[in-house]
């Protein structure tokens, strides 16, 4: 790592002025200022936390709908939209078509792109067809700004941010094998970031990163298999080498299992500059059936440190060594800087599927606190902090010769897709939970490329507490739940915390709502078009702010409003659990912006 | 017709205690009640007024959304909702899906109906596949109020107004020759009334009565052929033997050509309890080529005037004899009392698509007025007010031996489906109007059942005045325009007018307006998720007055982005008149409904 600054310093002379790192600074500073959300997580922190406080707990009651775009496409809309220099990027699931609309006059459509796609990448589509955003990176010199959008039939595409102009289009995913993209790309220095969706049709993970130039590959690191393509550095998990070293790509799948074995990431990234490290999570393995891979079958379920110049992983942390239960680890994560034992460390807090919160020192690895989202958690009694190893209950292990009833949390996580928050003044988090649990029931099936190969039945319910979801905030440092605030369904998209002492979410049923950060209480609530499985974000324009949240229910919990599915196992068993969710809102794809009225 | 209070009688003691016409007379009682809005056109009038002014002129700048439903559906949402007993009635283009919200809490769907339908109906349907409402009647002894709702396939359905239960289905035109249902149904005593969409396949339009208790048809009364079959009654035309009278549904035809000869109607009814008649307008001749069909082609273009209990017709007045620009004569009637060389007459008002306003008395069918909705109408001099006859300019007529530029109106009329409104104290017509022009070219085509018989290519394009529309407030009593506001698209769906000095309306771009009805001053506008071609209606529930409107742009403005169209002749020519709306609006469909902040 320590050899990088003169690499570094070559290549930009090759760019002239400084280029890339030219362009890496433009756009930290982007991420600083209130008038901006250049990117899905807010800053390289993801900590999707806004000091605007114009809105604030005694007049959030007042906001109102300052101004709506409907996107013309039903079809769930995960993520958000940016704003970049008075320009709001709206993107929508397939077809993804992206909008730019000024925002000095959202009412005309500035421009807009909608790609030829194969639509192939429907069918291979594992739940619904969604897509988490667009990446923007500055201009530099004779470079203009782009916006990166991955399609769903995986291709990458940079589109010139002004014009919307495509300039380079490259194939990402290779959609035959049923690899898509759904994740939002991750612009870092002079490269742009993007993971493959397919798990759940034996994909391989690996993550690949471009020039954001010229869509040139620069590296690409599979989660799965030999070292060379999973791109170990020789230093890794040097500090931590109780998770595993070399070699486990291969040792820990039964022959060539590791080649249809999961491990892909469409998650969300996080990068900090002054360690030069970015960090993602490996997401299941394949298939969901645990008794067809015998092993610890790594790297799935991984967080990863790793290098953006070359992609080399500095360290690795598999939370859930063969997995059982679908638990994907590519949730947000964010880097804080807290102190632990009376020592100001770099951390990163992750949230997993898996139903455990863990918080790692992201200089080594090293874990530091792993808790349980809900006490409920019941497949693992706790994690052993020096191992990193969850020590399971095997009453909750699905394997074939076994029934396996109640087990909380189910495939979907405690914490799925959303991106949340941290309050950097409070160092609390405030996270959007899942409260279902499941019955499951495996069988085996063949692989065949670019066909479900899931080989598990699901039947997914509420949890034992009577609702579907929470909103809780998490101090990593003491691992207590300061509040929590119960919602009918799940939580899916996330949490907005502002400086204003706000906490802003969407609900699958059509509230966007406004929490008072310090205690939980409910200050504001609106009910939109359609459910929200999406994140809110927010923005100052000419002096004003503004919240604004996609509408569009869809998604994994959202799937049978979607293809109007009534059998409770369909959806891999969202069917069952959100059955409900029909009596309250329909289909229907926009974007909401509130703002005070201009008296108050 | 006065021979008809004792058949009514015994007919009434069929049914026990008064039946149907206490439940007729029920549902006047109701829609005179702000809390309602029992039919499309808000009374039996049509007037699309409300006496509501707790929104006026001094406080519509502080309107804001107070709450939203996406329908889940994309395509154009024409008409509005129902507003019955704290019950909104939300209905959608195909496949036709009716919602019931509770207002005391919208935020849950009541009940739901989607029905099965033959989705062949999409493929005949001409323009989008739009549906213009829902009908409304009150329970009546054992019988539960019910919701009729059109569906494209061509049956009606009778639903349980407070359950969504099926309670009879009927077919009431055969989507196999082309037909199909986008009306809004009508409910008059204990019938409910229904015609079909069609005449661009050569479909011979009728109107249906059925009875609302058990979906029995009692009589269907059709717009060409034999006297017996249009069922004219013995007077009809008497007061006004210049329009002509009898065999003429044959006589003004070449051989059978009035079997294919269109005439539908899709557009409103109105009805006068007092003098027992109902109203409305035959649609266009088939095919639109007007050298294939030669004569006057009667009954197309007419406005009717029948009795309600057995269909007969009382008067006729063909607006435009042999078509040639396919002015189908569907629009707004709306019933009025004014003072008529100093005398309070009984009239019926009708903007119509070919560009004339008329004002008849509606005792007799005189007419009494025929101005232009704007100056540059051509096609047509003046309207000879004793033989109602329009006197042509040969410049504009559309036969195939001459090339035919710059006709005003286009095809898509100067007014054509919304719903406008009438102030009774200010006797004003607020006039929502297209002004869009063609060239049109004709060619020759065979008849083929169930396929597009028009035989026209046109291109339309905004019309000399640099916008495509204007609202416009007109004194029938003077002929004059009090005050007219232009607009860059067509105000297709209409407006509202109330008490409150207000005229409300949406635009094809998405935004709803208020006008100050007495000048027509823009007191407020917000921007919807998508564009408007429905109209919007308000109403009282708690004690607070709420305006309503669908968003969803589509129909035939919208059809280019429905269909995702470039050729600037497709859709009719709608494509090229409506280049510019991409640049403004996606599909989206939903109501929003407003009302003044809690503190104002």
């Amino acid at each position: 790592m320590r050899q990088k600054a003169l690499t570094l310093a070559v290549a930009a002379l090759t760019w002239g002025v400084l280029g890339s790192a030219g362009a890496n600074q433009k756009l930290i500073e982007m991420s600083k200022k209130d008038t901006n959300w250049v990117m899905p997580t807010k800053d390289y922190s993801a900590t999707h936390y806004s000091r605007l406080a114009q809105i604030n707990t005694e007049n959030v009651k007042n906001l109102q709908v300052a101004w709506t775009f409907s996107t013309g496409v039903l079809n769930g809309h995960e993520g958000g939209p940016l704003v970049v220099n008075g320009t709001m990027y709206i993107h929508t699931p397939f077809p993804n078509i992206v909008y730019a609309l000024d925002l000095d006059d959202p009412s005309k459509i500035k421009w807009e792109y909608k790609p030829k796609q194969n639509p192939a990448a429907r069918a291979v589509a594992c739940c619904d067809v969604v897509n988490r955003g667009v990446a923007y990176a500055p201009a530099e010199g004779r470079h203009p700004a782009k916006i990166f959008l991955g399609q769903l039939d995986g291709h990458l595409v940079a589109l010139n941010a002004e014009t919307g102009e495509e300039i380079w289009k490259m194939e990402a995913c290779d959609i035959r094998v049923g690899a898509t993209i759904t994740q939002a790309p991750f612009v870092v220095k002079d490269k742009v970031l993007v993971g493959c969706s397919g798990a759940e049709l034996g994909v391989r993970g690996y993550v690949t990163a471009f020039n954001i130039h010229d869509g040139k590959m620069e590296w690409r690191a599979f989660a799965t298999g030999p070292d060379k393509d999973i791109r170990l550095s020789p230093k890794f998990n040097e500090k931590t080498p109780q998770y595993g070293r070399f070699g486990l790509g291969l040792k820990t799948w039964e022959g060539d299992a590791w080649k249809i074995g999961g491990g892909t990431n469409w998650g969300w990234y996080a990068y900090d500059p002054a360690l030069d490290l970015i960090y993602y999570g490996s997401g299941n393995p394949a298939p969901w059936n645990e008794t067809m891979r015998p092993g610890d079958n790594k790297w799935t379920m991984t967080i990863w440190a790793r290098d953006p110049d070359d992609g080399m992983a500095l360290f690795g942390y598999q939370k859930t060594p063969h997995d059982e239960w679908d638990y994907a680890g590519v949730n947000w994560m964010v880097l804080t800087e807290q102190k632990i034992n009376g020592k100001k460390t770099k951390l990163l807090t992750h949230p997993d599927r898996n139903g455990i919160i863990y918080t790692l020192n992201r200089e080594t690895g090293e874990l530091i606190r792993a808790d349980k989202l809900d006490e409920t958690v019941n497949w693992v009694k706790y994690v052993d902090l020096k191992t990193g190893q969850p020590v399971r209950d095997p009453e909750y292990a699905t394997r074939m010769d076994h029934q396996s009833k109640n087990i909380c949390p189910s495939a979907m996580g405690y914490h799925n897709q959303g991106v949340d928050s941290y309050d950097p003044e409070k160092e609390l988090f405030f996270l959007g939970l899942n409260h279902i649990c499941m019955d499951w029931e495996p069988f085996m099936l063949p692989y065949r490329a670019g066909q479900f190969f899931v080989g598990a039945t699901l039947n997914m319910y509420p949890g034992p507490k009577g609702v579907m979801g929470f909103v809780r905030a998490y101090d990593a440092k003491t691992g207590q739940f300061k509040w929590s605030v119960p919602e009918k369904f799940s939580v899916w998209g996330g949490t907005l915390a502002t400086k204003g002492n706000l906490v802003f979410y969407g609900t699958l049923d059509g509230w966007i709502k406004a929490l008072d950060s310090r205690n939980g209480k409910l200050l504001w609530k609106f009910k939109l078009p359609s459910g929200v499985i999406g994140h809110p974000i927010t923005y100052e324009h000419n002096g004003k702010q503004y919240v604004a949240i996609y509408y569009g229910v869809g998604g994994w919990p959202g799937v049978g409003l979607v293809f109007d599915l009534k059998d409770p196992s369909a959806g891999l068993g969202a069917v069952g659990a959100f059955k409900e969710l029909a009596r309250y809102t329909k289909m229907g794809g926009g974007v909401m912006v509130f703002a005070l009225p201009d008296e108050t």
